[in-house]
């Protein structure tokens, strides 16, 4: 495929006009072609029309056929071959095997979705028959099915250029629910932006779709960003990158004459936990395999274990020691743009500079200006409440350990932490009782609990979690991740009286879809 | 039962110190022994204090302890016999029928919760089996349930005393869902708010839960209710009133530092459409029907009907005919609160005093000073888009009749409505194309449909939806009344490689609960 730069609006191609963007090849900090002209206020505004007027019909595609269209994108996006490989791998520096298993990662969530579709439980059919017997009033026939919400903006994520972006997670469940779909592309990763826009604008058109479906913009976060979270034909927002972005995007929708909701994944530094028991018998191996963790993908996952805490002692010297040893073997890493290479530097020079905090570790040195080098700080844990500033995410490979004077300490520590997407929990059957208590702390804080884990790595499965109490998310009430996301661009609409011919399919007699549905409350496939 | 003006906070009673609120008898306009001083700062911190101490135990009780303790609640509130519904007709002017109805409906929608806690499909337990064998990487045990958000405010309805407030559909479902709930009495009928109260408080106690699971509060918007919003434990909001009032709650809301979910219904004019031939066919009796759904409560519901389309003709003017005969048998009715009543007189007179807007027809001529008289006015559909003002909700038994010059222009209108709770759609076989084509753009813009009846009446079921885009609500992803409520006060945690001694009940190996879930993606009962 030759990259023209182009947006694509609808089932058109054409050049933005607006201040262009353009990749930097991660490795070697220069440009690469093309540059992609940035869209305007109008160019949002055409795109969220079309998917205005897409909407009717794709939110009535039929399961088969929305199920055929997802599995379409992720044959297109196969079809890419190497050169979608090679591209996404120079503008994010991340390794062959990595943007391969992130390619499979992609075509198997829309081919998930594509199922779930099929099966059609999100559709949540209830049927609350008439009594047309009963006293004092007669109950009337209700019917309820859940109905696309309407358009959806999705922001590319820079640390996932293919899982996370333009067909990624948010794009695959809003299109599942029957949201036409308006991406921002990454503007560290147009190319790949670009070639697997082209696979869905070609599958729009494969399957019959309304081309307003799918569009693609690239620019600015404040003229094709706000401009689409402001647009009153968009009903809802995904999101993955910082807070401050994040915020930003939940003030404009709230300001408008009608909010809508916006799911920012945003921030989280993944507490976890080594209990007593686990750090005597295991300190050597938990801090190697702490270190495998968070050097992964240079650190740059929104489930990177950014905190530790552990009881001070000899055993926690032990696990630094180990990991001090496993992180001196690990060379710095390309990370994905300048800006996160810049924001980690400070990050880690803010923490170096803390009188409070001690540096104990230290990945190998950085070789060229593209590169972090991995970093260990600990502090104690008074000294960690007292500042605030030490909960910011460092997003890369840096972590904080906390040290506790005491294990009851920890728990203390738990409820102090804000939000977040996941916590880890580390130890032996001899922990049973503190785990106990601490369990219960955490499923107030954290979307997903791990046992004796690590928590980077995320499932895309129907029980997987990625989402977690603010500012670990917008919207703790719902998950980026897994087959339970459909459900964040679904509204339920009640049918009352409806004569057969104009009830949704969904919600006939005879259950012609064949969908478990609720009768008067119980489930079952009538 | 002796009322005492006493705040409800956890096992205590106390007299509140703030300004005090005191009911207004309706009929009479004059007020209500006891006062109810009015909750503090400090009330509002105790008070979600211990609601907060009392989250783990109580969102963690067995199914069958929740519901029975709903159950209880549902009980307690029958013993209090006949001097609850006098106190409450007392104070909100509605007559016995209709509170008794309420009473019904309230203890009906605690039972029901209480079946649904028992099903427990809420839980929505999830489980992705482990694959050790995976190619590249094994996949680990995950499984997911729902749990509580955490404690939740409530604000008591000034239209339904007993159904949307203290034990009303909003704590029924939070609590149901395992929200501890703090409730901020509506100040036109605090006397019954304390009656329930105390039911609760009762049955906090007879099922030996923790203290903090139930607190009722009297007093100010500005001390009690937006410190409840404000207020760090406080989880999500329960609030049903006017758009002034909900608004400002969600701006508290998004303004936390944590900002939370506010599930406000607030205002809607609940269009119904006159379609020809129907309107041709029964002019008389839609005529009729429409002014006995008007009229009822003297309007004093959300989902009255304060909107009509149809296009202008002999049949409207027959509709219109049997419309005012109806009405002018209507006797006026007292209205809720001398509040409620000056916004209704206010609305109709910005009505009447527009140059637009003709009056078609009255209610019978109101006795005293607390009572409304109903009306009907008509204006054209250019006049109304032209003049946003004709939007606005009047609450009470008044109406505005939209002239359409065509048929086709009511799908313009449509359109350009707000979001709605309802829309209705009266229409005959013949009509059915011109109902295709409306459909799906009311399906956009409600959250119930009704076809061929009436939108009062709300029945508490299964597949009921009360709710709908904003402005209708804060939030039209869900329902207020109706078993689905129960999922706003829920949110998604993933328990990883769990043993199973610490895993939660609804997740073991075997269901032990019985639970219908998800295997894998396949609903079953194992």
């Amino acid at each position: 495929m030759q990259l023209t730069g182009e947006m694509l609006i609808g089932a058109s191609a054409m050049r933005g006009t607006d201040k262009p963007v353009q990749a930097i090849e991660a490795q070697t900090g220069k440009p690469m072609e093309p540059s992609y002209g940035g869209g305007s206020a109008a160019d949002v505004d055409r795109a969220c029309e079309l998917a205005w007027a897409a909407f009717d019909t794709y939110r009535e595609t039929s399961l088969e056929d929305r199920a055929r269209f997802l599995e379409a994108i992720a044959s297109n996006i196969m079809d890419l071959g190497d050169a979608l490989i090679e591209r996404t791998m120079a503008e994010s520096g991340l390794p062959r095997g990595r943007i391969e298993g992130e390619r499979g990662r992609t075509t198997g969530q829309l081919r998930l979705f594509a199922e779930v579709v099929r099966e059609g439980s999100w559709l949540e059919a209830r049927i609350d028959p008439p009594l047309a017997d009963r006293k004092p009033l007669p109950r009337v026939d209700l019917r309820q099915r859940h109905i696309a919400v309407g358009p959806v903006a999705v922001f590319g994520a820079s640390n996932f250029p293919l899982a996370f972006s333009v067909a990624g997670g948010d794009t695959a469940s809003a299109l599942a629910a029957g949201c036409p779909v308006v991406v921002k592309a990454h503007s560290a990763h147009p190319g790949t932006s670009e070639m697997v826009g082209r696979a869905i604008q070609a599958a729009v058109q494969q399957c019959g779709l309304p081309e307003g479906t799918f569009s693609l913009l690239y620019g600015s976060g404040a003229v094709v960003g706000q401009g689409l979270v402001a647009n009153p034909h968009i009903k809802a927002v995904g999101f993955t990158g910082s807070r401050s972005g994040g915020t930003a995007l939940m003030k404009t929708a709230a300001a408008r004459p009608e909010p809508i909701p916006v799911y920012a994944e945003m921030s989280s530094i993944n507490p976890v936990f080594l209990l007593p028991h686990a750090l005597a018998k295991r300190a050597e191996a938990l801090g190697k395999g702490f270190v495998g963790s968070l050097t992964l993908g240079a650190g740059q996952f929104c489930t990177n274990p950014g905190l530790v805490m552990a009881a001070e002692g000899p055993d926690l010297t032990r696990f630094l020691g180990a990991a001090t040893e496993a992180l001196g073997g690990v060379p710095a890493q390309t990370m994905l743009t300048p800006g996160i290479l810049k924001a980690y530097q400070e990050g880690i020079g803010k923490l170096a500079a803390n009188k409070r905090v001690e540096k104990v570790a230290e990945g190998q040195i950085a070789s060229g200006d593209t590169q972090g080098q991995a970093a260990i700080f600990a502090t104690k844990a008074e000294d960690f409440i007292a500042d605030p500033s030490m909960e910011e995410e460092v997003f890369g490979a840096a972590s904080l350990v906390i040290r506790c004077q005491e294990v009851e300490k920890m728990k203390e520590m738990a409820e102090k932490l804000e939000g977040q997407l996941t916590a880890t929990v580390l130890m032996e059957p001899e922990d049973m009782g503190f785990a106990r208590a601490l369990l219960p702390i955490l499923e107030r804080r954290v979307g997903r609990i791990l046992i004796n884990g690590f928590p980077t790595g995320v499932e895309v499965s129907h029980a997987m979690v990625h989402g977690g109490p603010y500012p670990s998310t917008s919207d703790g009430r719902t998950t980026s991740v897994g087959t339970l996301a459909i459900r964040r661009f679904l509204r339920p609409v009640c049918y009352q009286d409806f004569p057969a011919e104009l009830l949704p399919e969904a919600l006939r007699d005879g259950n012609p879809l064949g969908l478990w549905r609720r009768i008067d409350g119980a489930l079952g496939k009538n």
